[in-house]
């Protein structure tokens, strides 16, 4: 069986895709019978040093021209970006009739739905294992498993830089800038590193998980999205005395039938498998009502597990021809209500500078006791840290509107200086 | 569109299968258009208690009879057993131009070649996500996910009950018999335990596992498999002195173009993932060359996480068609030699039982070094055990077959008392 594909962006990804097909055409053949054929390849600039011999492919100047030959049925897009050329060169492929593979997470969240529309519209299908957690299947598992499971909870660290550099912030005691200087010169990070330090790639990925679970109900806006860059590495090692590892997580969980999605960095308990998912990796958590909790851990970012998800979308392609069709179009069956974060109830971690007074401890509690706000712990460094006393509290389930209140109210008193820092914690994961 | 399936064996997992179709009829209809209809149930005994009510189901005295059901195009085989009945009801199924789902790990594992060749050749499928793993769709990962990965290696937890008595062994220092008791007075082992207990639930698993990566070339009796009835708290014990957790894994790799197949105790380092899932959980772990590792833990048995699995089988059976028939006849292109357990090189940790007499470690040691048995750590517990000084040892990198040979010298020697014990030490993993 022969599968006529053209590839647009040659970038990491676009060349491990390539190299992977020019070293493996055989086993493909052998193992499944499908011979795959790259009938034509566009990217930004033909000369750009890669892996492969650029001059064995039909190059197309412009990508849209690619669409365009007939004997092509897959369009696999690896530029990346939500708008602009790649949502143009989405939407002229299904619109050709033509199927789609991508890995453009950014375009998948906030035009999947229309793309869903129009792939169904033309008989077509879009597939996007790529998009999220990289080498970790859980489109697949999402689209073929759980199948009668009422999912209400699907989370996980979907953001390898960001725990990336957690994890090198704890193990190693150093500060946030350093960890990130070093991930950029290991490749974990990029040099504009915004997109994964402020929780938006993250986000990105949390849509598209909400989506698949909960039908496409949700749009980008509807996620809570906090980074990691207000992380100290006191908080780390304060955390790791509670017994707590901060990591960042993406939540999108149904509770009291309302939904809630939220990216931002919690405190996980140290015995839980969550903690132990260290540096680039990624994991995915879903709790559904027959199978209980399945954990996946795995490769989230990087050009071979990328690779590896398109081409699993390749060359599976002809399997799940009317897969795609079924479960997106079908799955808008929810209607269901957002919870906003001032509303959601929680325990915090929370940490304050205050000048060496006596009694400020016993001050601080009973200002938090006034103000209705129940504590678990509190304790207070023995040393200082910018040139202030810290203390340290956990709280009990509170609603969060009630904390940034009392916050707002501890702030403006003389003896606490600087900004009141607070972290969700996340007991239940 | 309607699903008409007939359902043999009303058991545990049988009955969980029902309920869950009576509860959620609406929402199979609602999220995947499909209707699925009960035409027929069959078990031993029709009077036996049961969690749903018999009466709704036409019930069929000869399971046989079930199979000649013309509207049935589903046949749900839930007995389990290798042989008799559960076989032949496979095989009429399948003759009968029916699809077969089925949770029957050990029938698929003695028979399953034999079995996908009679489907093959009547254009309908096996399929079996139930039988590895439970709640954990581990088949539908190997199936649809990786594609284009080469996996040298796949392994894992793959029986709760043995998980589950090794981890309260462990963490409450009870004996394997206590832990077993309470396993069974909990539900987590059976009655009669052996094929838990004895590894070869998890031997069936491993080969299922095994065909599904490597191709359709090993049989039941070339996985080496030995069970945990001869772990004692004092190896728990001692290997977590060394920094490690004894575990029950199945192994199935290819290395230096040779393939191993193997169920044991194991000692694995206390730090890694696989070391943190406990009792009944299980858990597989893929190494493919593009996606590195990829770890999913959850329920390996039970009730609903069991009956999750047969469920998706049945309502994604349409969307998958002819899936089966390609990856179950195509994947048979390996060719490999097995590697047997005495040529494997690994490392040990090694515990023996020795009268206390003055310089027995290093007489020990120097007969160790004669042998060429080169050890990395050793170590005389202070405290005796069942009369003797216990020695600990674990070696560096060595063949098995010379282990086994050093051992039968050392357990001749006059200060050696009862069986030398060794456990196979799997750092890599």
């Amino acid at each position: 069986m022969e599968l006529n594909i053209g590839i647009i962006g040659l970038g990491t990804v676009g060349s491990g895709v390539i190299e992977s097909i020019e070293k493996n055409k055989n086993l493909f053949l052998k193992k499944y019978n499908i011979k795959i054929n790259i009938c034509g390849v566009s990217a930004k600039n033909k000369r750009k040093k890669r892996s492969f011999n650029i001059n064995r492919y039909k190059w197309y100047k412009n990508p849209l021209d690619l669409i365009n030959n007939p004997s092509i049925e897959i369009i696999v897009e690896l530029i990346g970006g939500d708008s602009g050329l790649p949502l143009d060169i989405a939407i002229k492929t299904l619109t050709n009739k033509k199927n789609l593979i991508t890995a453009n997470k950014a375009m998948m969240a906030i035009h999947g739905k229309k793309l869903i529309d129009i792939a169904f519209k033309n008989s077509v299908n879009i597939n996007y294992e790529a998009s999220v957690a990289g080498g970790i299947p859980i489109i697949n598992m999402l689209e073929n498993s759980l199948l009668s499971d009422k999912v209400n909870l699907i989370y996980g660290i979907l953001n390898g830089t960001s725990n990336y550099i957690l994890t090198q912030m704890r193990e190693k005691k150093i500060s946030f800038d350093t960890a990130l200087k070093e991930a950029q010169n290991l490749g974990f990070a990029e040099l504009d590193p915004f997109d994964d330090i402020s929780g938006n790639d993250a986000a990105y990925k949390l849509l598209l998980l909400s989506n698949l679970t909960f039908g496409l109900v949700s749009e980008i806006k509807d996620v809570y999205v906090e980074g990691i860059t207000e992380i100290e590495s006191i908080d780390l090692e304060m955390a790791n005395k509670l017994g707590y590892s901060i990591i960042l997580l993406g939540i999108a969980g149904i509770k009291n039938k309302l939904l809630q999605l939220r990216v931002h960095p919690c405190l996980v308990n140290n015995n839980s498998i969550i903690a132990k998912v260290k540096n680039e990796l990624n994991t995915v958590i879903i709790e559904g009502d027959l199978t209980d909790k399945i954990v996946v851990v795995g490769k989230g970012a990087g050009k071979n597990p990328t690779a590896s998800a398109v081409l699993s979308d390749i060359i599976g392609y002809r399997k799940i021809k009317k897969r795609n069709l079924l479960s997106n179009k079908k799955n808008t069956y929810l209607k269901i209500k957002k919870l906003t974060m001032a509303d959601r109830k929680g325990k915090f971690y929370i940490r304050m500078s205050v000048v060496d007074s006596p009694g400020v401890l016993a001050d601080i509690t009973a200002f938090f006791k006034r103000q209705k706000i129940s504590i678990s712990t509190m304790f207070q460094l023995e040393k200082k840290y910018s040139k202030y006393v810290q203390l340290i509290f956990v709280t009990h389930l509170i609603n969060e509107k009630q904390l940034i209140l009392a916050i707002k109210k501890i702030e403006k008193l003389a003896k606490v200086k600087n900004k009141v820092k607070f972290i969700r914690i996340e007991n239940s994961l």
